[in-house]
């Protein structure tokens, strides 16, 4: 018998013929001989319906009571399917985040969750019931309602999987696992049978949604094996875990992408200590977040500095550089919002040396020209021209060879 | 400064516009240098639109996930009405029952409140907010959320009031008050300015469904100073309190009426010890609640039992007492479902001789029929054809002198 946490997001319980569908699931897990601990989110759509009950009443809601009003969302999803449940005759018993004491810290919307008491599912679970946890949801030390943030629910599920010492948590979504590259530009994009957390984390933060990255890194702090697979799908999914032996050899496992970024230059800088956060300290102070930061040294004691932002910010971010410009007396500043990040991404290129060159190779015998390039131990990223994001993602995936599977099942 | 706790029901706050005016009569309230705790219901509709959810999940859904789902009505009530305050610039705190510990047990559906801790609400008011909670809920010992039923939000408000020892509890309705008699049958009648306790659980279990019985029987018990007023006018409403010296000479408080009862006779009973519980004991089993019993010993040594039952449940009744009348001997069977009950109340009865025959003749004057005839200390009731009951309400309006107003602020 083992523990298995299951986590099912707002499409898949979007209406009542899906939760009834959810429950079948659901049943199918506990006929099996496992303990079961149901994870739900918000019905599709009951979120923004509440959002803009919200919004109607104030431009500016109170943070707290808007976690009061978002919370009754999951809520009713617990509800609805523990009857059914019970109606089919296994019995549930739901529980809110406060109830199970998902104790988060005060920042209202976006609390971290800091413990979980699990005695009492534990009791609940031995009780012979299948326990419906409501997702995206906890409480402060003060006894507040909070929430986790939009996509929190992942995180919930995790972090039960984690304080029940569960043998698995399963996040069941619209798709049916984790790909080389998204199978919406890579005709031949294979699902990863298995993946480590740290490939996981950087195939997120590049863009592939499927997992809101949160979960990712709780699951990596408490060996929570993470498996995603497909709600409306049977499929084993992709399994998310520890790197171990087999997986050492692991070259390359996917092909990531963002086209959410947008690029900005300042050239012709004094090169002295302290520039880079003279440059960067106004954009932080305006809450924009950076990422890629790339600095050469020219020729005449200048420096270019060039980092990316998100393109919503890239108007703002132009404003201030040009700002920052004129203070420190740069020569000039450009910008470009139509670029994309396409990233090889593999735990296995820390012991294999060509992986870089190989990449700029295979992009090179396009023409396909590298504006910027960030490494990380187990990435390498090249900024595009946007145009160019769906020949460089296919090139990628087929000079590493993708098209067969990854390269740690052949070995 | 005073406590004052008000209560809006569903259709006070039925939509975004009606929830922003119940802001301004809150504020307004706060202004006039109140503390104030206001207690809501669901918007109106929303219980029903839970209730049909429920249901399209299971035709019995659990009573334990029930209340889980119908208590996210009131929570999304308070959290729209607090962001209302707010935006209007006088901080304001939501609180569940959850959250302030209205305990009650665990009849689920139907609970009781067992204790509310107060200490929460009273520092969230002298910390200068508006307390805002939810009505017709709480949790029990372990932790579970649970309902008062319908109607018990008014139950949460008085209950509030007397744990916070509130100088008053203010009732919003969709009347200004407590009548006489009914408004759409006595042209003239007129509002009460004030009532006891004893006097309104009377015309509430009487049918003037102006607030919810428990509640007045809650504030009895507690003391509270009860007001029932409109929504949407201004007007000081009925205020039901304690007997004082002023009230004693009250006579006649009102005329209070009920159609919902049907009748049901039992002739040439063997009158024998017992003989009561044969014929009540198979109707209380089968869950049907009987209000009026009369029994008269007739000539031959047998008896006639006579008794009420609620409209609803008229044909399960006479079924049964078929039955009985089979095993018990009687003679013969017969039930009336066009019945109505009209009732005179007033706790100056107790010290007035007189009541009772003046009731009969000023009946007998219209030459309406009496069927039945029950009293208690404070009300005298009569049961009369259905037909009857608008003439007979008006007649003894006018006969007790009630369109001058009630007969204690006469005095």
């Amino acid at each position: 018998m083992a523990l298995i946490v299951q986590k099912y997001g707002g499409t898949s319980v979007g209406t009542v013929e899906r939760i009834q569908a959810v429950a079948d699931k659901v049943i199918e897990t506990k006929k099996q001989g496992h303990q079961v601990v149901v994870v739900v989110s918000a019905m599709s759509g009951e979120t923004d319906r509440l959002v803009s009950l919200a919004k109607s009443m104030s431009h500016t809601p109170t943070p707290r009571e808007l976690d009061v009003l978002l919370s009754t969302g999951e809520q009713v999803t617990i509800a609805l399917l523990s009857m059914a449940l019970s109606e089919k005759k296994h019995p549930a018993v739901s529980f809110t985040g406060g109830q199970v004491h998902i104790r988060t810290d005060n920042s209202h919307n976006k609390a971290r969750i800091v413990d979980i008491e699990a005695a009492r599912v534990h009791k609940a679970l031995n009780d012979g019931n299948i326990v419906v946890i409501a997702g995206f949801q906890g409480i402060d030390e003060d006894g507040n309602i909070t929430t986790l943030g939009r996509g929190g629910s992942d995180t919930t599920a995790v972090a039960m999987a984690a304080a029940l010492n569960a043998d698995e948590c399963r996040i069941y979504t619209d798709v049916d696992g984790v790909y080389t590259a998204d199978p919406r530009i890579v005709e031949d994009a294979q699902r990863m049978p298995v993946i480590t957390y740290e490939e996981m984390l950087e195939m997120a933060s590049l863009g592939s949604k499927v997992l809101q990255i949160r979960s990712v890194e709780f699951a990596r702090k408490y060996n929570v094996n993470l498996r995603v697979l497909s709600s409306f799908e049977d499929g084993p999914g992709t399994l998310i875990t520890d790197e171990d032996e087999n997986m050492e050899a692991a070259l390359i496992s996917g092909i990531a992408h963002n086209r959410d970024e947008a690029k900005l230059t300042i050239v012709g800088v004094p090169d002295q200590p302290g520039i880079a956060s003279q440059i960067l300290g106004p954009i932080a102070d305006a809450n924009i977040e950076v990422d890629m930061i790339v600095q050469n040294v020219g020729l005449d004691n200048t420096t270019d500095f060039t980092f990316t932002v998100n393109r919503a910010d890239f108007d703002k971010a132009l404003k201030i550089l040009e700002k920052t410009s004129t203070e420190i007396g740069a020569k000039d500043v450009s910008g470009d919002n139509k670029i994309a990040k396409v990233s090889v991404v593999g735990v296995g290129m820390r012991s294999h040396a060509g992986i870089a060159s190989k990449m700029f190779k295979a992009l090179a015998d396009e023409g396909i020209n590298i504006q910027m390039i960030s490494t990380s131990e187990i990435k390498v990223s090249v900024v595009l021209a946007e145009k160019y994001l769906e020949l460089g993602v296919r090139t990628l995936h087929s000079a590493f060879g993708l098209e067969n599977g990854v390269l740690s099942e052949t070995n």
